[in-house]
């Protein structure tokens, strides 16, 4: 916090021309007690950073992927020479290696993907400048992504004095300002004064470890609470909006977000505050009808009984540990996405927004 | 966990004669890593013990206290000698010493003042015993009282094959079985199997450290979910009853308690999952009409930044920190005292309940 106030963090750069240059990546896991950047010169670096959440957040993975593909390409180079063949099998080798860094990141797969399919056939002398080329382009698709929610969203927070979130949707999960933060910087930088109430999120801590980081980074008035005050925080009047990220949205609406994310739509709704949802239209899934049908994840035991580097609960215990929970549709008073707000949030509204234009 | 499954765990226990003996605690702050006893041969030991909330929970430090006045029978005695007069001026002194070591807990000046009270005018000689045979007295009936909620709460909970609970109101906090783990206990002794989920309870993590401890130590299956799993435990029908303990209950039936439990009762409603309180009818607060009056003490932001031992949020950054939240009294189902079960929870109820017999 502070030498850097008004301005949201960088998260994913590519310093350097295409054949020398390396992708530099916020190291998440040192935050908030330490700012530092990764320099990756090598897939293999980058596959372990991926793997260690340095970068974290669909997003973010996706555009850090696309970058990935410029070192597969000067790699590529190194084993398989001016041989056009020999090299694109080395370069969908680095690819797929890439892919499996994280195998649930949906956008890492459709980075890697997509950067391939831009390469015209032929000699590889210039891959890795179109793979810079197109991995650039997936970057600045990104930031506009989190631009025109943030446009959007600005507007609902404007008229608010308090807002709540939960994790982290946020600038650190996207090469942007975030999908959730997005419309809190917009406001921010329009003028407006308000306060951003971060549940800590546990058992990672996101919301504390990193929501309330980028925001007070960027001079917004973040305070950080547990879990369990979100409803005595909206008892009192704090609040006038809840507003988080989404992990996968079905056909109808139904938002698969971090655990939490339902409970904390049900005390909205008893105190008849609106719930939003921020998130781009990629993250839709109208292959699943509603949100009954997307699998719940379990997570080990030890990052809730040990989950900051000391037991905290008896050896030996039981744990239930759900990683995200389904908010129907219902709880939600709308979503706001990259190309438009969908309120109120119905299997009809959700087709709408998303028809091929 | 393991060598003594069946049984509750000892909080509080005299050992010895009046002249000679200790008190011995339960060191609450070593659980649930260590199960060490330490014994208070002094004022100044248990005066240190309280405070450091090795004995903790209103109705055990109630009883603590009245042992602590055995031993500070012996030191009057060693400072006044066998001078009546100056023997009780060093006995009360000795008593409003230990009333400073927790200001707040008011079973700590009763339980002092009643063992003051019961002593006849005359010589000191016997005064040790005397004291002793009082505070068993008190340690006796918070036994009862356990027992007395425990035998309603059974009821409730034999009908249910998942539990919630929040905190730890259970026998770590008195003498007895608990008050809202005094049920379980019953129910378990009974041969009725269930499950209880512990909410770890953020930022002190009493559910996890205590609750979970003590349930699983008794051979209860305990399970240990983070604050914000709740609504998700409740929709997958996981659990037919939430029940929890209050820290005071105002005369309408609105109840304060740990931070949370207001959260808890609306998710409960929403889901429709009775929402129990148990409490000993020294509980309810009749000067205080409802719950709005009751002030919410707030704590301070290093439990929140760095609860875990070490820090998970920004440096500087704001925290808001209720310790306390209020259920009002239409979003509790029944409350459990030892007199009887209050239902539905009104103002005419509570009188009801609560009018001189």
């Amino acid at each position: 916090m502070g030498k850097t106030t008004g301005q949201a963090v960088t998260v994913i750069e590519w310093v350097g021309d295409a054949a020398t240059g390396v992708l530099r990546l916020l190291d998440q896991t040192r935050l908030p007690a330490e700012t530092v950047y990764l320099d990756c010169d090598s897939t293999e670096a980058l596959y372990d950073a991926i793997g260690r959440l340095v970068v974290r957040g669909a997003p973010a993975i996706g555009v850090a992927a696309a970058y990935g593909m410029v070192l597969a390409a000067a790699e590529a180079l190194d084993v398989a020479g001016r041989d056009a063949r020999a090299f694109m099998g080395a370069l969908r080798a680095k690819g797929a290696y890439l892919k499996r860094s994280r195998p649930t990141a949906v956008n890492l797969m459709w980075a890697v993907d997509r950067v391939l399919d831009a390469l015209p056939p032929g000699a590889p002398a210039r891959t890795a400048e179109r793979i810079l080329s197109e991995a650039r382009a997936i970057h600045r698709e990104d930031i506009a992504m989190c631009r025109a929610i943030g446009d959007r969203a600005a507007e609902l927070i404007c008229r608010c004095s308090g807002v709540l979130t939960h994790c982290n949707a946020g600038a650190l999960a996207t090469a942007g300002i975030g999908t959730a933060t997005a419309g809190m910087y917009l406001a921010h930088a329009a003028g407006h004064a308000f306060c951003v109430y971060c549940d800590e999120t546990r058992p990672l801590l996101q919301g504390s470890r990193l929501t309330a980081w980028e925001l007070a980074r960027a001079g917004i008035n973040a305070v950080v609470i547990t879990d369990n005050m979100a409803a005595q925080v909206m008892r009192e009047g704090r609040v006038q909006m809840v507003i988080t990220g989404a992990d996968r949205i079905a056909a109808n609406g139904d938002v698969a977000n971090k655990i939490g994310t339902y409970g904390l739509a049900i005390l909205a709704a008893r105190h008849q505050i609106p719930f939003y949802v921020a998130a781009p239209t990629s993250t839709f899934d109208l292959s699943i009808a509603t949100g009954d049908a997307i699998p719940i994840e379990q997570r080990g035991a030890e990052e809730i009984t040990e989950g900051f580097g000391r037991r905290t609960a008896p050896d030996g215990i039981a744990v239930y540990a759900p990683a995200f929970d389904v908010t129907p549709a219902e709880l939600i008073t709308a979503i706001v996405t990259d190309r438009g707000i969908i309120q109120p949030v119905t299997a009809a509204t959700v087709r709408t927004l998303l028809a091929p234009r």
